[in-house]
């Protein structure tokens, strides 16, 4: 196991009608934006119940946050902060909201011109931040238990990521019944975006990690249990209450202390979904089977495993299992109507192939748990998606 | 799924030479207290591996804490803690040692008369502590990431527990090279221990918890590898930082969130430990089987996926497979050396249970996750240990 150092000082409220809790959790004293996304919260009614709970508060509002939060978004956010003196941000809504509110959070308390630069491009260390917190209503990114976002620059289609532990959610709020009125595809998108986290954090070469391990294939097995009944049947709650639990346990490191991370798929994943707009889980479920194929030699051990543990594969060639390992994995996207090829989406994969090995050429980017997936490497894996 | 609250604000640096961090972790401008046991850090290294870091800090130190820690003794220290104007506390040992420097923390806060009566007994909030942090040495109690603790009084053979959020340690240095030089017999109770951790909060009934218990089982299957290594080779790196990883995960909650728990084998075990001075490890190890036969019928969903899953049982009969489970886990304490019977200790079963018994009833005592442990049920299950 390697040396590693743990910290998440968020608090967790998860169950029904938790969202009711909020004001034991906000001092009354904060002005507070409730920051949003496209509206569905109105829709579903999350928005009445944190706007009833917090009623008597001093509470501002920011809608339209997009899906892949925007750069040029979150600065308006950022000078209706400055204008209305807020001092606590609530993020109400999905991965994306919270991303972007976690980028408001630090680009509000940016000295500098140019908050983009310094900490998405440049990435140095945010030094202050607006405390934040959240009522999380989609089960995908796991943004709710840590201390990343991803943000999106329309100018130059970029996304990038960026951590600090000022950003960490002071508090979390999980109400599983918001989820009955996903669309059908958030719900894929977010099984599938749940499933390649864990795939990034598990899937590389053994350090001896056997509880992290054991961890990360129960995500997987629960999430393979689970998601054929959301699909069936929306309002079951106990089914949505173990998807969003495996969602955020999907990202808060628990399964992956100590072990060796890869986030390649993610990497080559955003390049995607910049260029052509796809959603971020339909651009992992494509880039994934193609890059374990890719890389399947050395990640052979741990495929190998997980096809024995997870689909019950019996084959003791690790080489053959891992294969079978991935096929498996394939059709588990299939069979919960998740598509896996560029030509589902009407993108030509030579083309995508060739852009973003220029991009990666650019950046002289080396990803993956070797530092082997360079350029070239992503043109290979993506001319066979 | 339960609905639940999860905090847990412990930062955690986990693996070699990281006791040599404790400068980035502690402010020079505290006057800190060293609090530790009976002075095994003085022979494994880690009393000077510490001093060594904290050259230049203004460091005070306690020791003598014992095994079990005393309500006299810990009340010694909050004496010193007033006399010298202590602002930080820093245990140094094993869960006694933590655990008496929680109640330290909370009683050198308390503003009444008898912090005892107060936070064990009337279990009131506590409502102020000094600040704590740890480098833990013995991988058993899981305190170093939670915020609960045990104190006895020796005037009263009593052992009480006590929880609250205000002793959660700030940091916690585990380096699992410390455990390298641990006799033998507390390896074993540690894992004994940490096992029996799991099973109070696994072994319950079943609220459609199928991650947690998934991890639960996890920590067993670790465990039970990972155990017979440690003895064979007590330096094994690798076999003592899963063992250690395992104790620490086996009470920070992560397996239980929105589970039902038990918890009678500890209680029960308690009182053995009270009026009889055997380990804590021990008691448990006597307690389980004859707890688990006595409640098998109400745990028998959970024994019988626990005989498959971690112990590879074919049987398709709930209740028998139920058997084999328990019969297993005695197997796995006899198998690394630890005893499972009263008389191993020459200690008379039926003594125990009428003692046992009376305090029970005297304490309108009613254990385990439906309650159903009186007194009367105490002392069927201990005059069959």
């Amino acid at each position: 196991m390697n040396n590693f150092e743990f910290f998440c000082p968020t608090k967790v409220l998860f169950g029904k009608n938790t969202i009711s809790e909020l004001p034991k959790l906000i001092d009354k004293s904060h002005r507070i934006l409730m920051i949003y996304g496209g509206g569905s919260i109105k829709k579903n009614g999350v928005y009445d119940q944190v706007k009833k709970a917090l009623e008597g508060y001093q509470l501002f509002e920011f809608g339209g946050i997009e899906p892949n939060p925007k750069y040029e978004t979150c600065m308006k956010a950022v000078e209706m902060i400055k204008q209305e003196n807020i001092d606590f941000l609530l993020a109400v809504g999905g991965g994306s909201t919270l991303d972007g509110t976690k980028f408001i959070a630090a680009a509000a308390k940016y000295e500098g011109d140019n908050a983009y630069d310094a900490i998405l491009v440049r990435e140095e260390p945010v030094k202050d931040a607006l405390p934040i917190a959240d009522v999380i209503t989609l089960p995908a990114t796991g943004s709710e238990m840590n201390n990343g976002a991803v943000i999106s620059r329309l100018a130059t289609n970029e996304k990038l990521p960026f951590h600090s532990d000022l950003v960490f959610p002071r508090f979390s709020i999980i109400d599983p019944q918001v989820t009955f009125s996903l669309p059908q595809k958030q719900t894929i998108n977010g099984i599938v975006d749940t499933f390649v986290h864990v795939m990034e954090q598990y899937c590389t070469y053994d350090v001896n990690t056997p509880l992290q391990d054991d961890w990360a294939l129960g995500i997987l097995r629960t999430l393979i249990n689970e998601a054929p009944k959301v699909l069936a049947e929306p309002n079951d709650y106990e089914a949505r209450a173990n998807i969003f639990w495996c969602a955020t346990c999907g990202l808060n490191y628990w399964i992956s202390l100590g072990a060796v991370q890869d986030w390649a798929t993610h990497m080559i994943g955003h390049e995607l979904t910049a260029f052509y707009g796809i959603d971020h889980g339909q651009s992992l479920a494509i880039v994934l089977p193609r890059l374990l194929k890719n890389q399947k030699v050395s990640k052979s051990k741990k495929l190998a495993k997980l096809a024995r543990e997870v689909f019950g594969v019996n084959e003791t060639v690790d080489l053959k299992a891992a294969d079978k390992a991935i096929d498996n994995i394939e059709e588990f996207f299939n069979s919960i109507g998740m598509k896996t090829k560029l030509s589902d989406y009407e993108i030509d994969s030579m083309d995508a192939a060739e852009k973003i090995k220029d991009r990666f050429n650019k950046r002289n980017t080396a990803l993956g748990e070797k530092g082997n997936i360079t350029a070239e490497t992503a043109f290979e894996i993506l001319k066979n998606c």
